[in-house]
């Protein structure tokens, strides 16, 4: 037997020779990639990896594979069906108990203070009010930031980038899961304007991940059923199967829910999953069903109707005419004006916070705190500007009395009389929105009221997103947008028919429409809240003309979110400059390729001096008669054949025996970043001479394509098949059987615009150039010519 | 200038050389792809040609790609609204006047002999009700037959087939439509055993394709805007919004329209075809409500509120307890079975009827009589046994009087007595269903009769759709699975508190369930029809247990059609066996090839004795050191170049200015095979001597893979990505830069047992054998051995 040829780096460089002789220098194809290999998850900086949805079908594979019986399917299939019943059982639970909790925790905050301001102290009503909010959310920092930085935020850009192939440690870990529930709880009860329908997605993720065979193995629960859950294809199936559910849970949508992810959530999708979705959210309905009908007993403290926002203008039959629609029409277009500046705002503040979260726990706190005392002063400030009204006889919960908290709050007021605005501010969002969603109720709020209820949410909405706390975007925006809809609809007065509740649900729409660009799953979620399918037409309307104007302006909040956090979230659609640009463009070297016989040195060398995931396997004389691309085989498979050290010594073939040696579930995924480390392994310096043979573990089904692909395309196959690592094969035959390797990296924008500088001017336009230049690069690459000027054009 | 290498058949061969020198016997590379190129579409074989979906970038389109400025894209997404506008409208427009006409026509049937009935003219109304049922079908029979075969049957196979990438002639043309509207309205008229709901969809789908450019062109109707939707996407797009909104339009059912086109129709989804679908439905729900409401006035005729199936059963609370939860179950599994067994014997049906009517119209008419006689003899004759009960006082209907149609039907009975099995016979079908689906009404059905009309139905379902006129399944199905759950609740008489109207609606859950298997959908839809989304959790379970049931006996009932049909329909999912094979195992020769500057003589015989669309384009010396795969062209493209006869009198690369003399137009891909033929083009002897340049218009990002490519993941790359040609490329370098092309064909169980008769043995099994065989190949193929085993292996 011949020994396998030696993998210096010079050779290295030899074997993933570029395309072009002489590179030009602004094509920096030696460059490595310059995007970012870290991003914010939750507050905190973290290393990504990308997930891998490919099949791995590599011999061993193949083998192991085969020896699945009937009984083995039957099993994995109950598995996924029980997991979904539990995630659907927990996230239900969950979704009730934060509601119970905040409505609680906040119901005896505003109890207590009623009863101060009943008592005419009013002082000390503040100094509670104040003090209480500023504990809470402080509470929150802390825990957010010592034990999970991971659960910041509303969580929905994270569980959107990881449905997107984009893992980040402890995203979905027990700890994450606890603070996003306690830390929640405490930061909504505080009265900061935030919401608890984004966390519920994260959460109902985190519960999903739960059931991950790596996590369960820590705590020795798992067994042989879950061992088939090890791969990313199904965590990610149950991770979609979570977030809906989570929306489902925060919103008792069920339809919405499955929407929701589908529609904003997961890049990837199938019938079958839209199905064990759907199921799990139906779990979660009937969770929350049997569990509010205990609260109706009276058994849940404060927690009665309330909680989970479950709207009625159903009461009355929705009327409405075509005089109407004008003025629908005008509601959908300021709604989008309105809502595309909240996210150009939010863009701005977020980044200012930005700096200040990432100095330290000490800014953190400070930030929260400013924030918590603004948000109370203003909220107890203002009312006092407000003017006293009659009770109203027609509302059943009338006004508040010493020891309840009814909907409508005499704050400064005398008794059987109210103050609008304090009835907004407070209460919980959702009793507010109920209130401003409910029908027939023209006359029971002040249109100066309404005008400055509505800037402060608009504002505090902006402002209080960013603490390091966990904290939604969903219910101050529906709120923001419930107030900004009656608003309309009081400027209105008699010139329309239009209930005035319904003008609120048409406003939230329009601000959802605005903001979270989301349609189709916004639209049922209302439609749910509010058990109405007759106002499909107009909620439609409107969601669809503010979603188009605020579209003409800016990008949607979550987008723009994702990209402050500098994740590299693969977008569905190309860009005009890819179809300008060949894979050979962007897949840069030093390429590092091994041999199907490898030395045990040159692979730990590899792996130890690059943070590659994949890399191809060539075969070589004298294993071949030329050089020739065999697969790709993976860091974590070389990993596990080097701790298991059954080494070869010499550089032949190993027999077809010898796979059996490694079971499944040494291969198998682990989840976020659990993965064993090179550096953990020590090798002798005899078995560093000896050799691997990598054929039986390398897939040797690899997507490729050829080197003049254009990038829009090759990005269509690799966002499309959910890879993790392209092949880029040369088109003429004599060269090395592979150029490069495309991973999630090289189609981001950053990246492309880095190689090409000039294309950025064009950047959203086309590239002017009269179409020669790909003429003359194709004509060139064809005749072997290497002085092609596409690059110094671009 | 050299001339290019002429192409003799001799030397197509050499170029399309086989992997393996001798290829033995059994692996018939050779062999030309035993599929069947014809499917039935509709009564009629026809030949049926693949969809592309793939962005052709050739140097032409890019070109012309970059000369579209902003007004262009803005003009492009209009019209997409715009024309989701019109098809919502007309969609809505087609379903009212679908029930309108049918209520009408069946309501005046009905109205006719319970006059005579009332007049104790039993014989004359025998007689009016079976000739006029027979005139009635024989009228839509002849007219499917005559006009447009396409529009036989519910359409939604071949919507599927479409939606999947099969296109065939006349499936969508303006005659299917109105054949399809005219025919179903007369079939569903003639009391036959079918439905509305099916063809429907087929209208929609069909509404969807009047807009296409290439038919309006026809009528001259195009303007400078409609030029933009001439590709597969954008009429893949458009159709899939029409067969959203025929759903939509059939139940009422805006959401349930989209989620059926998302689960059961579309093999492609993208999220903003979620929202333009949606969009669509939204604009068929107005466009019925505000036509219904012309209707509530009075207006319609004997159309008042019945026709457009919108039950009722909210009127009361739904009540159900954990108790119930075992009959439920009981319910879904018996479902389940009951639905498979319709399916299996629907399939035995359909091949029996196949046969029959092939053998042409007279066999047609004769079946479609028979049928017809049959069903009103089974209808008339059966009611005569049921006994008479008094008329309720309860419901709003009453009993039936001469001059009007009630819900109750007295038959035979006396004055203020009616027949119940007469009252489920002697209406629509939407009023059968209506009744059974009615709460409160434990008293009205007798047990007998309730038996009696489920076996008819189940019965009369299998044996009516098989015949030659627009005919859907979805009523049938929903009306015997009330049928059956209201069985289920008079069996279970007062051991179960569930009302018998809820027991009605689980049952058609559990039937739609066992036969359809879609779930998603048919539960939404299911919602919608009652209004009333508390249901959801019991529908859910049964739907979720009789499909599960019905899985483990046999396939749905639309992909049994499609099979008979033959309709290369690709799955989504891979099958076992494809694991073990590679793509070089069915891609098969002889390859056809362009050399990249082809002589016109060769390309027109090229043309004239295949039938493939696509041929890869290799460029040779002196155009390139080795011999280089440049790209793929289309024949439809390939077709325009030779009939602008713009030659080249030597082989040479052309100047970039040619491509002037072509506009976008001249390539737009034709709608439906109505492209232009080689056949119809003649050119001189002289023209035949010159040459063409291919490469301007060569796609030169065609996607390939490596020819040790497991099919399994070829397949995966096929479907996600949408394609029609998937070139072959070979693993080792030093032979023809193109070893063969995978189409859909390729990836059809037929061919590959064709090629491999031995994988039949195993084929929804695993294969056995023991991992070597594989090794073996791929060290055979790497050590460039010929003689390698796997063929004989298989």
């Amino acid at each position: 037997m011949a020994t396998s040829p030696s993998l210096h780096p010079e050779d290295e460089e030899s074997l993933c020779e570029p395309v072009h002789e002489q590179p030009p220098a602004n094509l920096r194809r030696y460059a490595s990639n310059s995007t970012s290999q870290v991003a914010i998850i939750g507050s905190n900086i973290c290393p990504i990896e990308s997930l891998d949805y490919e099949i791995m079908e590599n011999d061993f594979f193949k083998q192991d594979w085969r020896t699945r019986g009937r009984a083995h399917i039957v099993r994995y299939v109950i598995l996924k069906w029980t997991l979904c019943l539990l995630i659907g059982i927990l996230a239900g639970a969950v979704g009730f108990f934060n509601n119970l909790a905040i409505e609680n925790l906040a119901g005896f905050k505003f109890l207590r203070i009623s009863n101060l301001m009943l008592a005419n102290k009013y002082l000390m009503a503040f100094g509670v009010f104040a003090s209480s909010n500023f504990v809470l959310i402080i509470f929150s920092v802390i825990i957010t930031s010592y034990i999970a930085p991971a659960a910041a935020g509303s969580g929905i850009p994270e569980v959107r980038a990881y449905l997107n192939g984009v893992d980040a440690p402890d995203i979905f870990s027990p700890s994450t899961l606890l603070v996003k529930i306690v830390g929640c709880i405490a930061a909504v009860s505080s009265s900061l304007h935030v919401g608890k329908a984004g966390p519920m997605v994260h959460v109902g993720a985190c519960i999903a991940a739960l059931f991950d065979n790596e996590r369960l193995h820590k705590y020795r629960l798992t067994g042989k059923w879950l061992k088939y859950l090890n791969n990313d294809r199904d965590r990610r199936d149950l991770v979609t199967c979570g977030a809906s559910a989570g929306v489902a849970a925060a919103f008792r949508s069920p339809l919405g829910g499955v929407l929701f992810a589908l529609e904003s959530l997961s890049s990837w999708w199938r019938s079958s999953l839209l199905w064990r979705a759907f199921f799990t959210t139906a779990v979660v309905a009937i969770v929350l069903r049997e569990l509010i009908d205990v609260c109706i007993r009276g058994k849940c403290g404060l927690f009665g109707k309330g909680g989970l926002i479950m709207f009625d203008v159903t009461s009355t039959t929705i009327v409405y005419h075509l005089v109407d629609l004008p003025l629908v029409i005008l509601l959908g277009v300021i709604g989008g004006i309105l809502g595309s500046l909240y996210n150009f705002l939010m863009e701005k503040v977020l980044k200012i916070y930005k700096d200040i979260n990432e100095k330290g726990i000490g800014c953190r706190l400070v930030l929260a705190g400013a924030i918590s005392l603004i948000t109370s002063c203003l909220l107890f400030a203002l009312p006092w500007f407000a003017s006293c009204q009659p009770c109203p006889d027609s509302t059943k919960e009338g006004c508040q009395r010493i020891g309840r908290t009814g909907n409508f709050k005499n704050f400064q007021c005398p008794s059987n009389y109210y103050n609008d605005l304090a009835s907004l501010f407070f209460s919980t969002n959702d009793d507010s929105i109920r209130n401003l969603y409910s029908s027939g109720s023209h006359e029971l709020f002040d249109q100066y009221s309404i005008i400055i209820s509505f800037l402060v949410s608009y504002f505090l909405g902006i402002v209080s997103y960013g603490v390091v706390s966990p904290a939604g975007l969903f219910v101050p925006i529906i709120l923001t947008g419930a107030i900004y809809g009656r608003c309309v609809g009081m400027l209105m007065g008699s010139r329309s028919s239009l209930d005035h509740g319904l003008y609120a649900v048409l406003g939230s729409a329009s601000f959802l429409g605005g903001t979270m660009r989301m349609t189709v799953s916004v639209c049922v979620i209302i439609l749910e809240l509010t058990n109405n399918l007759l106002l499909l037409p107009l909620v439609m309307l409107v969601l669809l003309i503010s979603k188009t104007v605020a579209d003409s302006f800016s990008g949607n909040i979550y987008d723009l979110i994702l990209q402050l956090k500098g994740i590299p979230y693969l977008k569905g659609h190309t860009e005009p400059y890819m179809r300008q640009l060949t894979v050979s463009g962007v897949a840069m070297g030093p390429l590092r390729i091994f041999n199907g016989v490898e030395k045990v040195s040159n692979i730990v060398h590899v792996l130890k001096t690059t943070g590659h995931h994949g890399f191809p396997v060539i075969d070589e004389p004298p294993f071949s008669s030329t050089p020739v691309l065999f697969g790709l085989v993976l860091r974590s498979h070389l990993i596990v054949l080097l701790k298991k050290r059954d080494f070869l010594p010499t550089c032949r073939l190993t027999s077809a025996g010898i796979t059996k040696a490694y079971s499944s579930d040494d291969f198998a995924k682990k989840s976020s970043g659990k993965g064993d480390r090179i550096e953990d392994i020590e090798l002798s310096e005899e078995e560093m001479e000896m050799f691997i043979d990598l054929h039986p573990f390398t897939n040797t089904s690899p997507f490729t394509v050829v080197e003049t692909m254009s990038l829009a395309k090759a990005l269509i196959l690799f966002r499309e098949v959910g890879l993790r690592h392209l092949l880029v094969v040369p088109k003429i035959s004599s060269r090395s059987p592979v150029v490069g390797i495309l991973t999630r990296h090289d189609f981001m924008p950053e990246h492309i615009f880095g190689l090409h500088p000039l294309l950025m001017k064009g950047r959203w336009k086309k590239l002017k150039f009269e179409g020669s230049p790909f003429v003359r690069y194709f004509r060139g690459l064809l005749l072997g010519s290497a002085n092609n000027s596409i690059s110094s054009e671009f």
